[in-house]
């Protein structure tokens, strides 16, 4: 027990998520590789399974092979389940854990989570977690139950509706962005209700938790004329709307003369809605990205690489980070000191740890990128930039190639979507060992920049 | 004259700096339109006049036009002089105008520059500066006659071979790149003397001008093992040797089964040195860019994205950019508080610069090679980077796609070469306006971050 107890406090924080991280895509593989989830005469190779496995795990949605001609229906109910683990388990866990070996991760970063939270006692922390997971359920039954009831006049048999729903409604509010009609969203390309109830899902779960909680607790709260929402709140929510409104603007701008040329405005409008809306970290789509141009190909990489709010069910550098960078870059250009924004001043610490996330991201993914252009060295550079930013940003949005590719570069989408998905900064720390005391300073001399 | 002076004051310093560059980039496209420095029968666009003018000042390289074929002797002695001008002298006249107008640059600053300067009192600046001209001069001279004599070997007459000469030691040492033999080196691919001669032009004008005073400060030294050189010389020049033996080990790792196979290994290890040499920011070539695979291609845009040193003839972040970057995030997932190096801790402030400096110029090419993949879009976007890149770096290497860009894409890299010679920093400096004092403070309030 002893030595059980002090193996686990040696588990660092951040030890404990990629562990269960790993172990849910070992189980998931295996769950998946088993002859009984498939559809008769399927056979899938052991690297497709844990592709599959991984992308659900990290609620990505890229895929290998098509999902409702590999999986049978006890393959579709574990790959919800999957998905439910991967994207609502993980931002659970890691709530959970910061409670159980709370002792390791010191006063200053338990003071931190409260106050994204809104500054909620510690002892508050289980019953949040539990509130997160009731709301995303909600969410999803809600979800469900109207898709469920719509679909009716898509398919024949209310089970199979049903079966459709459900699986949609999960795959939309996890942002995992899997699909069992075998060609996304298509189908639906002209049918604006059920976008925007997609919409609405993939935005409630990639606007990030805290988001959520504050706006039930705003809705709640006796006088909302004084409740104020959290610097995190402000700028997350402000930074997402921005990006899907920029993304849709931009892709309209873009697409005019080329995909939607001839096709009626608000067709054109809800294509690009949708997908600047999907690049965030949902990944289903309402039309072949192989039409788009190459212009919008790079401005999707580039929406996804910056993917979902942090402490939601997507992957990317985050929005916040995003928005401090901007912010910092902006105010460093004005020749002012401190990064303010809402009536509050940026930390300087989160300042350097967006730096770090966004240069650590662009490192990984342009190594990424040139190792897929060894191995996949017929495919144009364009098209594996779009594949590693699609698996970073766990959006899941694709060409069509990832079946193509071989073995090694299916491994490297792999790692990018498991860092995408934990965060850089997770990532960091695994190699961070035990934390150095500096006990001891140099003097500081400056250097020429740039 | 009070008005004359008032508005001498009112100019920035950076504003200085920039209005020098568009004079000699105006004054530079007029003479090199003239007819009277063209070869017979020439007729040059006023675009592509331009186009050569920005190319020549920021000693990029990247030409529209063939120069043997377009300009004649009065007009490569031209370009010659604008070679030197921009080379050499924006970085002479950076340094005057801070003794000039040095009271509008504040106390930090003024120190800043003679502590990089190796603490130079502020009055040997004029000095220095003349120091820097020279000593220019007598590599460009040294590099001249070395390659004059050895080049009657190749060149029938010795007007000829000293024309080929003068214009190749002007060419390497500050960096331009510009060639009269109308195919870069790549006559000399398999002669090892001029390459070397070359190489080490090219370091030099590359390494940047306070190292090159400091080295000649050590050899002069009564007590040379007493002399300390700073950070900044340590810094910048370990970061540039490491990049060009990175370069180089890459690029032949790269092409080993590619276009170095079957090839001698000196020969291949002298295409591969030279590249990565020329990659910092030379431009020259011994080989056609386009017998390159596209993870080369790559990798050769990230290495000229870098760049040179700072206060060098170079363009791109630099290297002392890259460095503090690197450092920076490899303590951070350290957990180490300071960023200690040569016994010395980096100062906070450039810290910030250099991740201002990498972001602005990420988000600047980001947004140069979108626009040309929408102007030119029958072009593969790996070669666009490429070319925005090369403009970015002052590199000047090409994939020969320059002279069929339309006149918005030769416009848009006049731009990139024109913020990639003055820096981000001096750019970002532009939008400043007055700086603002930050009189007042809000409460700092943390947000998830990655
Ligand atoms: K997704
Ligand atoms: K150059």
């Amino acid at each position: 027990m002893a030595i059980k107890r002090s193996l686990w406090l040696k588990l660092s924080t951040i030890q404990l998520i990629i562990l269960f991280y790993l172990v849910a895509v070992a189980v998931s593989t295996v769950l998946l590789w088993l002859p009984i989830v498939h559809q008769p005469g399927v056979e899938l190779h052991w690297i497709d399974a844990l592709f599959t496995a991984a992308s659900a795990i990290s609620v990505t949605g890229l895929t290998v092979v098509s999902i409702p001609e590999t999986f049978n229906t006890f393959g579709i109910v574990l790959l919800i389940v999957m998905m439910q683990v991967g994207g609502v388990g993980l931002m659970m866990l890691s709530t959970f854990i910061w409670l159980l070996v709370g002792k390791k991760i010191g006063f200053r970063e338990r003071q931190l989570i409260m106050t994204d939270q809104n500054r909620l006692a510690l002892s508050g922390l289980v019953k949040l977690t539990r509130d997160i997971f009731f709301l995303i359920l909600a969410i999803e039954a809600v979800g469900a139950l109207i898709l469920g009831v719509y679909f009716l006049r898509y398919f024949p048999t209310w089970p199979e509706a049903l079966l459709q729903a459900v699986f949609a409604s999960v795959s939309a509010t996890t942002n995992a962005g899997f699909d069992i009609t075998g060609q996304s969203l298509i189908p639906f390309a002209g049918d604006y209700f059920v976008q925007v109830i997609h919409i609405i899902l993939i935005i409630l779960g990639a606007i990030g938790f805290p988001v959520l909680i504050e706006v039930k607790e705003f809705l709640f709260a006796r006088d909302r004329g004084r409740y104020r929402f959290s610097l995190f709140t402000k700028l997350t929510t402000v930074t997402f709307f921005a990006l899907v409104f920029f993304g849709t603007v931009a892709i309209y701008a873009l697409e005019w003369s080329h995909f939607f040329a001839g096709k009626p405005w608000h067709r054109s409008l809800f294509y690009a809605l949708f997908q600047s809306v999907s690049s965030r970290s949902g990944g289903l789509a309402t039309m072949d990205m192989n039409e788009f141009s190459e212009p919008t190909l790079l401005l999707l990489s580039a929406m996804m690489f910056i993917g979902a709010s942090p402490s939601s069910v997507g992957g990317g550098i985050r929005t916040t980070t995003l928005a401090v960078i901007l912010l910092t870059v902006w105010h460093y250009a004005k020749g002012r000191s401190a990064v303010k924004v809402f009536g509050r001043e940026i930390h300087e610490e989160d300042i350097l740890k967006s730096f770090v996330v966004f240069i650590g991201a662009l490192f990984l993914c342009f190594a990424a990128v040139l190792a897929l252009s060894v191995s996949e060295s017929s495919l144009p550079v364009v098209m594996l930039l779009f594949e590693v930013c699609s698996a970073f940003g766990t959006t899941g949005l694709s060409l069509g190639i990832t079946s193509e590719l071989s073995p090694f570069g299916k491994m490297v989408l792999v790692v990018v979507m498991f860092i995408g998905r934990v965060g850089i900064i997770s990532f960091l720390w695994l190699i961070r060992g035990r934390a150095v005391k500096d006990s001891y300073h140099y003097p500081k001399e400056r250097v020429i920049i740039g």
